[in-house]
């Protein structure tokens, strides 16, 4: 019998850009870009200070991390991992709900740089790796979340193990051996949302790492097992006990591309106020309204959002750290409506204290609808009352950023130049996107050096 | 309410020699010599020779790493841990089927060296990771193993996280943290066991430095759940969905102290070989039997022990691997026959072409018996058919080395000196051991520095 594993080690081994069709080639590169433009901003906005912490004084290596140079690759795969995520502003794949790129693209550009690899190395060391993450979480869909597990966590270690497989060039039975000691790595409980401490923010990082130390073990010759995904002691039958797992989920490799499933969040905050503040913009642009035409906002969400971004509502209407305001609906119309735009300086603690923001907030009520029950649907809408007596609504079936309603590139890369914008110069941005939108044929990865060059504290 | 994750921390961050019995410094001392022995032992014997493949080359730090010099905390925390559980000798606390020691004693070594810890605080980050992580395992006695999760892995990580904040002086809020984020580490799959594969012997390793590692987070301001343990997501729920937990397990802090369970391995071997081993032993000396003497013996042991140690009868005969001969109980006896030993150098590649001993195995047959089935127990016998005619037979019913049958300090002394003088000059050996017997008056831990010096290949 020939395991999944082993199905996942040749796949790995053997894959390179003629295997991988050229939109899916550019896909990757453009959730490249976009990872790294998170990780930016989320550097110059100081919200992960100990995502240094593991760093060892006066040690250096041949890997990039943001804001701190020349690093030995499983410290910068930490780092990048850490920050990519930790604005919660990173890319998901909606099936398996994991946080793909955040984990990806650290490791991947790590193990790539630390291997002396090429452009198209590395690309396609970011396709093995999400091929192999998402397929891993989709197999156990919506239960590893019930169950209290961070897919991005427990799921994302086999995608980074993969991409640094990959990357440092392991065959297919080294590739084998390193999933199955990624499986005795797969970490990342869910337990903060009981007090919003911050261990989400590490699980990226953590699983970056992880995949870099599994793939090197294995490069050593430590054997894994190769029914660590189907085995009685194995990933799913441990972490999974007594779910029907979907084996079949892991199939397909080659032939459907995950890669291209990956949705992208167009506003660093809880997905449920996506298809609100999208509905609003639309209701903004289309009747030009301002904020001195507005007398108040109802906000349309479905049963889930009312508990994660309306409720408990005199909680929500003056949110008190950044992490409550990226789940409340009342502060992302309102910062929406105020400042014609919401990204990450919109939950800084200078955005909070924002007068006219805080005084709009209270005339922001919300009204229970059903949308599609699909994962990454997220529907959701507004309506405005004007002051002229107007009323006004919009609703979004299915929240931008996904597949059923995708974000332009202009729209990703306007994203990505905002955030990058804050840590690093605009030549050094400009220089970052050409080459990762040309990664094809870059024949080296030293362009990636700029993140070093990464600023913090943000004007404005 | 106060959480088990407070309760720990307020336990970890206050423990001192004033508040540890003598007995228990005594015992916790003792075991740092045993497992350091084990390591060494295995470096000695390049047991894992994969150990090495995390370290950077040309990086260097404050802590020790067996055969490797000064290395950065997390580095020698890996690889002692990997060498210390690689040849299976290390001790096992029984209720909670933990490795203990393999775990604490490197992450207990590596952080206080980092922290510049006198031997006292070395002493008490010991026992301070030795009464958590048995704990946890000990809420969950059983069912880690029945779902395929390795206890020395996921329970260990939590004292490593113990012992590591306490060497590192953390006070009780961020040793609370550390553990939280802990729980976003913990990992180990048993699913090796379907093919023989290595990550076992990583399982210590990595959960050492996984606990270096939140407890340095923790430090740089890192939030973990403080109810990581009873948390609706938390540890238990997540990886024993559904099992009953008994939560009472992680009370008791300061009352019991679980450092003086944790039992001794005589030989490294499966457990199921050892007290055969020792009736043999006894018969030996009891009736001055040698060889030659013998017609044939038969091993006693219960139903599990034959699963393990005895069947399928024809590969325990002759042993393929080191591996396979650790779990041969015709090996352990006839080798303990031929040359009135059983030690590391019982199962090497060299000492499987042992002639004298392969001419024998196949004469040694097995018996079932009914033993007490607690846990640690582990009873078995032997019985000797003697060329002229004698039927001599002897039974231990609790293996040597636990609670019921303590292994005397000069025996683990004398398992100490073997082991380590594979890999170090007996003046350097006997200096170590000098260190550790008197811990608690160490000014400093320069003593470690000798591990550096190891030396690896057996003259046998």
């Amino acid at each position: 019998m020939v395991t999944a594993a082993e199905r996942f080690g040749e796949f790995v081994a053997g894959i390179g850009l003629p295997s991988i069709p050229e939109p899916v080639q550019a896909t990757a590169a453009l959730h490249a870009l976009d990872t790294l433009g998170c990780g930016l901003a989320a550097f110059a906005l100081d919200a992960a200070p100990y995502a240094t912490a593991l760093l060892e004084a006066g040690t250096r290596g041949p890997s990039t991390g943001i804001g701190s140079g020349a690093l030995p690759a499983r410290d910068a795969a930490f780092l990048n991992g850490t920050l990519c995520h930790a604005l919660d502003f990173d890319d998901t794949h909606p099936t398996s709900v994991v946080h793909v790129s955040a984990v990806i693209v650290p490791a991947a550009l790590a193990a790539a740089q630390a291997a002396g690899a090429t452009g198209a190395d590395l690309l396609a060391a970011l396709v093995a790796g999400n091929e192999v993450s998402t397929r891993v979480g989709a197999a156990g869909s919506g239960e590893f979340h019930a169950r209290g597990l961070h897919p991005t966590g427990v799921c994302g270690v086999f995608g980074a193990t993969a991409a640094a497989a990959r990357a440092g060039r392991l065959d297919s039975r080294r590739t084998a051996d390193a999933l199955g000691i990624a499986g005795s790595m797969a970490a990342g409980l869910l337990e903060f949302l009981a007090d919003g401490s911050q261990t989400k923010q590490l699980h990226a990082g953590w699983a970056a790492q992880s995949g870099l130390a599994a793939a090197r073990l294995a490069a050593r010759g430590a054997t894994g097992p190769r029914t660590v995904f189907e085995g009685d002691r194995g990933f799913f039958a441990a972490y999974l006990n007594g779910f029907d797992v979907d084996l079949e989920a892991l199939e397909g490799l080659g032939d459907r591309w995950a890669t291209s499933e990956i949705a992208y969040k167009p506003y660093p905050a809880c997905h449920y106020t996506h298809a609100p503040v999208d509905a609003l913009a639309h209701l903004m642009d289309a009747e030009g309204l301002r904020v001195d035409d507005v007398e108040r906002i109802v906000g349309l969400t479905d049963v889930v959002g009312v508990g994660l971004v309306c409720e408990p509502a005199s909680a929500k209407v003056l949110p008190r750290t950044p992490y409550d305001a990226k789940f409340s609906l009342p502060w992302a119309l309102a910062y929406r409506l105020v400042h014609g735009r919401l990204d990450v300086t919109s939950f800084t603690p200078d955005a909070l204290a924002d007068p006219r923001v805080r005084e709009l907030t209270p005339r922001i009520g919300y009204e229970l609808r059903q949308y599609a029950p699909t994962p990454d649907a997220f529907g959701g809408g507004a309506r405005v009352y004007t002051r002229d007596g107007r009323v006004l609504e919009h609703e979004l079936r299915y929240q931008r950023g996904g597949a059923e309603n995708p974000l332009s590139e202009a729209a990703i890369l306007e994203k990505y130049r905002t955030n990058a914008g804050l840590a690093l110069p605009s030549e050094a941005l400009r220089a970052l996107e050409h080459a990762l939108l040309g990664l094809a044929e870059a024949p080296d990865l030293r362009f990636a050096d700029v993140l070093a060059a990464a600023h913090s504290g943000v004007d404005s």
